[in-house]
């Protein structure tokens, strides 16, 4: 609660990544590290790293954590959540003088949110490998400010290395899912694969009074076809699978003529790796079949095929041990979001854990998850630490 | 063609309502009626009458004509035919030394687009007192402009009065129902009523990704099937019923987030009068059926509801003799755009005339008719007019 106070505009929270209220988070949390007597580290993008020591310094740490980044107007849990409950953590090791194996460690990774600075997730996919720091430094906010300007004006351009052995991010479900459903817990499998389309109808504009039905070209009849249909195609294909049409913008855009063009977005989720390429296919397909029954062209761009992640399953059987241990209510599931800790599955064993957003909320100041959620969370974490830093992360 | 260079601005023509082209426009007309010796006179809101005297004086005049303003970025045919090709009727008398019972007049009315001041018809709602001219005079531009300050600057400020016997209006069709027919004239019996509505339809913002299908309430799926389902209850309605759904605007637009809102128009014609009614009916009833369908909550506004217009029988069908008398391809119609007929049918037995638009085209630079059809029309209406100017405007 006293993060969240950090950034705060009005009901919301504004910590846009690098931003000053951003650098004011950052620097409160260093200082709670400190406090807690941890050796912290702030690698090349700015990724926060905190290590209590283990016994065996010769092995890479376990690793918990998320980021401190808000989208603009922000509730207070989306992130710091898993950041702080990380550190919570460790302050149980020190409160009961718990000696672990491997060493025990919170990260706070730059940037996830994207919502200053494209792509989102950036500093853990620098951290990973998968953007080079040259290209995450260049990124530009919409007033030309670079990513490296901003680390350096805020004292977060470190150059410090971090290994990591695994990893853990508890957060917010920021969907409507456990708290519908009455469960406490959601022991996340992977993240749902998501493709996106920038499409656009063009037929032919015509006056809304003399052009009669069957000589009409209607560009937005067919994305409006489209979007029906497509809710009925992932319902088709079931499984988890969503289809948004989030942006529909009809051309001339004036009531008494007859839409000749509309552009439109379609995003298509799937966590399961062969049927997400067939929802994929079935999308495309919808959208041609679309176009040709209204005598309408098309122009389709693919912009987004990122396909669907499995976290570890002896790390994912682990949380799901916990939660049951800890006498948790919960149910496996996708995130339909994206997160650190997808990328983070790319170089060591994941898992992530969610708690319940009230009423699925979340990116709004109506983001609320209970106290006793959080501290279920934190629970977790701490079992599944526990048993990590003892038996080390390649669970069998 | 040389009214049609008035106002060019590359391909097209802008002679926005009382903007320097259109009284450029009106001068030039002005200089053509005085070369065939006319009487000209500019009422209160600049309409400008050319009366060609007849034997009788007592009876109000034979009345023909259309309006000289354009939208912007306008084809040449839409409203000068009209007027030009009734100016024309009186040349081929006067060429002719033809007499007449009843004087034969040319009517030029103004602002009959709306496309700077609205409303639209404003010259022939003030002339059938269908509009206070003071009303009308307050009217102004997006620059805060009035109608009365742009009559004063160009000179068409009037106060004579006018009267009509009766009014005939050639007009090029505007939609493509002649020229995909290959048909020569349009005889039109009447204007569609036309019922306009701004809805909103309000559900829940929410992550595209975390958000399970049957969770949602997406307001943008419910306008999509709205749009589609008025397209098939006009088909339904039948007999020329057509509805356009020509705006539609998502909330808040962005392509990950399921839209909370979606604000949307509809247009509704029927030239029928008891069609119109419950069309309209049937309309207002799937826009409620679709919210509650959709679990959105709805606000609708009706912000038109101009009812269908029929011109007078002996006018229309005196159209049709003459046209068959020319040996001209035909069939009965109804407008589905409004024209200065519309009002002018209120105060004295009105009808109009159509020739085909190529391709329904009008309001841009490729709005043709060809000179043939041009030529069709005007020599309709001097045949009507030598047989109005005759026999009297209430046709048996």
């Amino acid at each position: 609660m006293e993060m969240g106070e950090v950034g705060r505009e009005g009901q919301g929270v504004n910590r846009l990544a690098l931003n000053d209220a951003n650098k004011e988070g950052r620097d409160l949390l260093i200082s709670y590290m400190h406090e807690e007597g941890l050796d912290v580290s702030v690698d090349r993008i700015g990724n926060i790293f905190a290590l209590r020591k283990g016994r065996d310094s010769r092995e890479p740490p376990i690793v918990m954590g998320s980021h401190m980044d808000t989208v603009r107007n922000a509730g207070v849990f989306d992130g710091a959540l898993g950041v702080l409950s990380s550190l919570e953590v460790i302050r149980f090791l020190n409160q009961h003088d718990i000696e672990t194996r491997r060493g025990v460690a919170v990260a706070a990774f730059t940037n996830e949110e994207g919502a200053r600075f494209q792509p989102d997730m950036m500093g853990s996919m620098v951290f990973t490998g998968q953007l080079g720091i040259e290209e995450a430094w260049k990124a530009e906010d919409d007033d030309g400010v670079t990513v490296k300007d901003e680390l350096k004006r805020t004292g977060y351009l470190g150059s410090d290395e971090f290994h990591a052995g695994c990893f853990l991010e508890l957060h917010v479900e920021q969907g409507p899912v456990l708290h519908s459903e009455g469960l406490e817990v959601g022991v996340v499998e992977g993240v749902q694969g998501m493709a996106w389309w920038d499409g656009e109808y063009t037929g032919e504009a015509n006056h809304a009074g003399t052009t009669p039905l069957n000589l009409r070209r209607d560009a937005l009849l067919a994305a409006a076809d489209l979007c029906c249909r497509l809710r009925e195609t992932a319902e088709a294909l079931g499984h988890g699978s969503v289809a948004t049409m989030g942006r529909l913008h009809p051309r001339p855009d004036i009531r008494n003529v007859v839409p000749g063009g509309a552009f439109f977005t379609v995003d298509f989720r799937q966590y399961e790796s062969q049927r997400y390429e067939e929802g994929q296919k079935q999308v495309v397909k919808l959208i041609e079949e679309i176009a040709e029954k209204h005598r309408v062209s098309l122009s389709l761009e693919q912009t987004v095929d990122a396909k669907p992640i499995r976290f570890d399953t002896g790390m994912v059987d682990l949380v799901e041990k916990k939660t049951r241990e800890l006498g948790l209510t919960y149910k496996r599931m996708h995130s339909g979001a994206g997160h650190d800790a997808q990328f983070m599955s790319y170089i060591c064993p994941t898992a992530m854990i969610f708690v319940p957003s009230i009423n699925g909320r979340s990116h709004c100041p109506e983001e609320r998850t209970t106290k006793a959620d959080c501290v279920n969370g934190a629970n977790i974490l701490l079992q599944c630490a526990l048993e990590l830093s003892e038996k080390g992360c390649r669970i069998p």
